[in-house]
């Protein structure tokens, strides 16, 4: 049985007692968010070294760093080492969205080496290799697709992103919206152009209940793409996005009557004061269903820095409700991430979901600040780094900052021994001419 | 007479029309809000080679950058490179903030080099000289002070922040406060050290008539700081910071009836759901007086990356009506920036900045996004260069991003020619799957 069937059956798992633990909750909350569908614990049965996280209602923000092969750079290694500093920036799941080399063998070796949730989007594989068998994306059969679910269901992954939402008549919505950048999902645009070369429905929706079967079997929890999400501030928040909303509220409440776990995407790139209505909008439409938000990112004409527009984006978000965010690197709309740009994703994301921690869950979360608060008032630099979301940044900027003095060697008067300001106000130092913290 | 003056006599300054046209206005309507006090063009009499700016009501949110020697690196060189980076990014104003080396020297060097307004908090110069001269803060005269404000102001300095709010009554209020960080604006700690040690009223406070005859003279801003800000989010939104505004409400009616432009300082550490909140307080406590916000930073816990926390704050603050931000640099709470810091400051600030204007300016704003959109859908790089908020970081992680596939050798679908996908999705890139746009 999954989570979600064991919950509504009043049945305490040892997940949900450690997510509990984790959030310092109480077991029978966490229970009855996730009989109610507003937390999801995406923890496959054949998920043998995970450690399980919830998302959702009244839980910590939590924070998704994609990972991934693509034609540029198809080598496993490379995947190895973007999910270490993933993990190691402390990034509650991942994603491998791989696009190149054997991914079979990338994504179990992913699994076996994640003890965080893992998530794919298997119609990349499948239409990957329809093409590569077959020439062409149109030659994907449905068989095909969920047998590549199912064999992803069976390797242990923890959520799929499916993009049930893409049907027809939804199809029919985005070619009168008039878009700018039309779809930017790629499993989005995959469905669409399956669509229009074969003239049938997506067989995602068309064929939802066997995707909830296999689903079931697992407990692989669903996480129902937004194919038609917004790419472009002018594009958002259109009939085309909402429709597409609307059907996945319909879809997850068939999901959950099925006893499988579901959360929603969302978008995207949309402008600041649409953020918290396009959040409250889901909620209502999905029923408190955790969202998923891939951004958003409140202004196109930033590239390099998306980790910054995304980090507005996703605090204002996950204030107004959204549940988990996915990370956005540096180097969006530019190329795949390296590991530094990994680790600016990562923690531009958990910037963002802390800073709504601390509206969300009050002092629960904010006592990580006033210790800060108070180390800082302190003077106590061993304290702030220990403290510090990235201590080696912290302490490698504190550190380079010092040097330029000892480079310089001139006679300015010498930064004080013991409790000491750092290189920007020295003995100015507000806490040094106020007194330190009694 | 000053922007004020004049526009109170219904004379339209050449100042007012290079502001109308850059913010795409009539003459006529920066002029009607420069006389109500919305709106402020920092231009001293004597700053030779200033190009005006304005600040505020319906104009384009304005980011400024600190400059100035510490301890650390008194020198003049290194001051004159950081803005030479602070204007390459694209700074709007700059401070100078120096506190050791030859201050006039430096001051009046940094004005000569810069066309962008250019502001200074004088009594960082009155305490160092006054610990030199006399070995103590407590030996500062009011007299003096007010020299160093002259000169200054003679020296076409075009705005000033002073600490005028920090009086008496209001260190009454934060010593009741029981605050984690108490004071952490330097201005507002030197003038609570030397209330304390002289058991007097703060000179800017007890004479601020004085301080209002010296910049009506030579048409300097006052940017009435906020001594007691936040330095805390448990800090907050308390009656100290509020006493203060109160009163920095009614010396900014007292600057405005002498003809003075003003505008407000802001905080500081303030947790997200407070952002807007202080913004429409101060709005409304000083009759929409242009606001200047040091951050808001959302969180204390994420040191190296303070640009990013600041930028949440700042894009929230500017949305509720905030129209000038200070830069934060990733060395904030570390140390002095370095050049890289000092452009990632910027950036992460017009970012902030920018996203609020989408919101505040419609159209006028987003047009350079629906520019980049377009450029994205038609897969067109050098156009996207072109447009990118900071071209050289696009084309460098574009370009770095490409080179993993040269440097693998691998054998992976070379990436097509012409219009071609970056390096994250290669040809399965969405504007290839679905075409580019028409």
């Amino acid at each position: 049985m999954t989570q979600l069937e064991l919950a509504k059956n009043g049945k305490l798992t040892s997940e949900m007692e450690t997510v509990a633990a984790a959030e310092g909750l109480a077991s029978e909350a966490v229970r009855a968010r996730v009989a109610a569908g507003t937390v999801v614990i995406p923890a496959n049965i054949n998920h043998s070294n995970l450690r399980p996280i919830g998302i959702g209602e009244g839980l910590r923000v939590k924070v998704n760093a994609n990972l991934g092969t693509s034609q540029n750079e198809p080598e496993i290694e490379g995947q190895r080492a973007r999910l270490e500093h993933a993990l190691g920036a402390k990034a509650d799941t991942v994603m491998d969205l791989s696009t190149a080399g054997e991914l079979d063998e990338i994504r179990r070796a992913l699994i076996a080496a994640s003890p965080a949730p893992l998530g794919t989007v298997p119609i990349y594989q499948a239409v990957i290799e329809a093409i590569s068998e077959h020439g062409g994306l149109e030659a994907l059969s449905p068989d095909k697709l969920f047998e590549v679910i199912e064999k992803h269901a069976a390797d242990g992954v923890d959520f799929v992103t499916v993009h049930c939402g893409v049907n027809r008549a939804n199809m029919g919505e985005l070619e009168k919206a008039g878009r700018i950048c039309g779809v930017v999902s790629r499993g989005g645009a995959f469905s669409i152009a399956w669509m229009r070369a074969n003239g049938q429905e997506n067989p995602l929706y068309a064929q939802f209940d066997r995707l909830v079967g296999i689903c079931r079997e697992h407990d692989v929890t669903l996480s129902l793409g937004d194919g038609l999400r917004p790419g472009a501030l002018a594009d958002a928040t259109d009939r085309a996005q909402v429709a597409e909303t609307m059907v996945l509220g319909e879809l997850a409440d068939r999901a959950r009557a099925a006893g499988v776990q579901v959360m929603i995407e969302g978008p995207g790139h949309v402008p600041l004061d649409q953020v918290a209505a396009n959040v409250r909008l889901q909620k209502s439409l999905c029923k408190g269903a955790p969202f998923y938000v891939l951004g958003p990112i409140v202004t196109d004409v930033a590239p390099g820095y998306d980790h910054i527009t995304s980090a507005i984006g996703g605090a204002v978000a996950a204030m107004a409700g959204a549940d988990f965010l996915c990370y956005v690197t540096p180097a969006e709309h530019l190329g795949l991430p390296n590991a530094e740009e990994v680790r600016d994703g990562v923690m531009a994301a958990r910037i963002a979901a802390h800073a709504a921690d601390i509206v969300r869950l009050g002092d629960k979360a904010k006592a990580w600040d006033d210790e800060m608060a108070r180390a800082r008032a302190d003077l106590d630099w061993e304290r702030q780094f220990e403290l510090a979301m990235d201590p080696e940044q912290a302490k490698k900027i504190f550190r380079a900052a010092r040097q330029t003095k000892a480079e310089s060697g001139n006679d300015a008067p010498a930064i004080p021994e013991g409790k000491q300001g750092c290189s920007m106000c020295g003995e100015y130092c507000v806490f040094k001419i106020l007194g330190a913290k009694k």
